[in-house]
């Protein structure tokens, strides 16, 4: 996979990747993948990343179910964010949203609203990602 | 703009913000702020960003007037990114196209292959951001 050498990894040797519903075009999530995990996502056609918080590798939905099948991965011209594009199963956010951006500026309160539905409750799945 | 104080900023001060085009979906790129940069893009209702590479505040679009006109901010459940659903004028991406996202993996020869049309040349604007 010789693509992978060019990008731009961060300091800590990441890269931030935006997952993008491929059906609809909702932002559903932002992570982080190294080389390695960016190599196990095209290798099997599904979302790894680099938990910062966890130090270690992650495959989304791996307890959950809620895997992120990959279908365009896109980069960008500075060649340090990558875009996929993936069908998601269920819903990208461990709090039970399809999106993780699910809290929006409220230009009058000058607050973050919570602007959409649940799609599951989170303490069944025990906030599993 | 106490909303501002309940994300959270890296150790440089710093949280991506993905700019989604309002009208299509299309991410058009991302980049980064700072609780100054984000507070004064309230206030404009346009992008602004700080540069890694140039250390300065930037103000999208100022001097190619490719500004982008805020439309929705969006946080995530680790309140660590920002989604901003933008109006973009012309292009985003100071290369000339649309999107900054114009290379896609190509799995045969696993290498990055330009998939958008140039809106304009970069020369005729200097690459100007």
């Amino acid at each position: 996979m010789r693509g992978l050498d060019d990008l731009k990894y961060d300091d800590k040797g990441l890269i931030p990747a935006i997952i993008q519903d491929t059906d609809t075009g909702q932002v559903l999530m932002m992570a982080y993948m190294d080389k390695t995990s960016l190599a196990e996502s095209i290798r099997t056609g599904k979302t790894h990343f680099w938990s910062r918080s966890r130090q270690k590798y992650w495959l989304k939905g791996e307890t959950s179910g809620h895997t992120q099948q990959i279908r365009e991965i896109f980069i960008d011209c500075d060649a340090d964010t990558v875009l996929i594009k993936a069908r998601q199963n269920v819903a990208a956010c461990h709090e039970g949203y399809r999106s993780c951006f699910f809290r929006k500026y409220d230009d009058e309160t000058q607050e973050w609203k919570i602007i959409a539905d649940r799609l599951f409750d989170p303490q069944d799945t025990c906030g599993k990602r």
